[in-house]
């Protein structure tokens, strides 16, 4: 029996998940060589994580511990099992991840959200899309299909945003240098919350972008890139 | 005698010194407890710095090492002085500073440009100014003070693209944690870069980013607040 279980987003399909933050804690499960099962959790399940005292995943219960917060949880498995592969390279590295964890959070995850809010909707348990349709029209101020109608123009300034990413990628295999840390992680969970709730393509081919995102697909006996569901794979 | 000298940009007064890029070595060189002397160089002066092999500054000349491109220079002061404060905090610190340094290099130093490069061509040897108006106007399309003319409207753009770093701000002083690390004198660079240059105030006065870049003015006895040219100095 497994003492450790994640609350994790999913979809109408139960196996379908695709929260950011809940990738990213789920490969940093995974870096650690611990082993979980998860919990499908939707928005409109607040009682089932309320013992968290929030109302939003991930949750982690390891043991008698419950964090919640993808950074928090990072911290937390960083500190609990630190004789397993480290998360940011030490105290300083992990400092530094913050910027990573900023920029992903205003930059990345704003973007990718204007390119495909109005394909997670459709991927939604039909008791979750009211909630999240009413909830984000009102972040975007307009419907959800209005915000993705021009996303073949605006991929491009998403690309644009990229940059700094796509500059360290021609430098190195990972932001965290020869072999990844949690700062790829980070950014990694934002492509994938694309890659399995859209079929909307968020780079071009020859981006440099594009094999790291391979790598990390590939990681973990390909844990992630198995994970999209079979509507959205194309040949 | 001091066997160690660094090439570093000077404007028409042979005092003022104000590239982003030597403003980040010459923190990292204080960082290191390192003592140093430097030369004076013009855009121009391409004969001057031939020996490095290429003509941009900075050059840092230790004892019989010569290594050019900042990035170069602070990875060649960690592994030559490698008891004193580390500006990485580790190689995997090191390899995350690389996305701080690609978000400054594309995100900050282009945005900073469009405020102030008609306060540049100011402040610049008379032999550098045709030099530089050249090359910035040919870079930008337009003359400089066209560059520059709705700039009051363009900065709050440019705050907004800081939020990454304000977000990590709020959280912890600097970007390397508890103390600065080498990705503070990046970003810091692009600062005080503007703060030598030009009037133009980047941030309001509540940003919270004005208090980190306060502690660095201060820091090594008030080094960077004093470089600021009296002709810019404020009440």
């Amino acid at each position: 029996m497994i003492n450790r279980v994640m609350y994790d987003l999913a979809g109408a399909n139960v196996n379908l998940r695709f929260s950011p933050y809940c990738w990213r804690s789920r490969m940093a499960l995974l870096h650690k060589n611990l082993q979980f099962e998860t919990v499908p959790w939707r928005f409109t399940d607040k009682e089932a994580i309320a013992f968290s005292g929030q109302g939003l995943v991930p949750v982690l219960v390891d043991k008698d511990q419950v964090v919640h917060d993808s950074w928090a949880i990072a911290d937390y498995l960083e500190r609990t099992y630190p004789d397993a592969p480290s998360l940011f390279g030490g105290d300083k590295g992990q400092s530094l991840t913050r910027f990573i964890n900023e920029f992903t959070h205003s930059v990345v995850i704003p973007g990718i959200a204007r390119l495909i809010v109005s394909d997670i909707v459709k991927i939604l348990d039909e008791r979750d899309r009211a909630y999240f349709r009413e909830t984000r029209e009102k972040h975007f101020g307009q419907p959800l299909e209005e915000v993705t109608s021009n996303r073949d123009v605006e991929v491009v300034g998403f690309r644009k945003s990229l940059d700094p990413a796509r500059r360290v990628l021609t430098r190195q295999p990972y932001l965290g240098g020869s072999t990844p840390l949690y700062a790829d992680y980070i950014l990694f969970g934002a492509f994938q919350w694309a890659r399995c709730a859209s079929p909307f393509e968020l780079l071009t081919e020859e981006d440099p972008i594009v094999p790291w995102r391979d790598r990390l697909l590939d990681a973990f006996d390909g844990h992630a890139r198995h994970a999209r569901p079979p509507f959205l794979r194309t040949a």
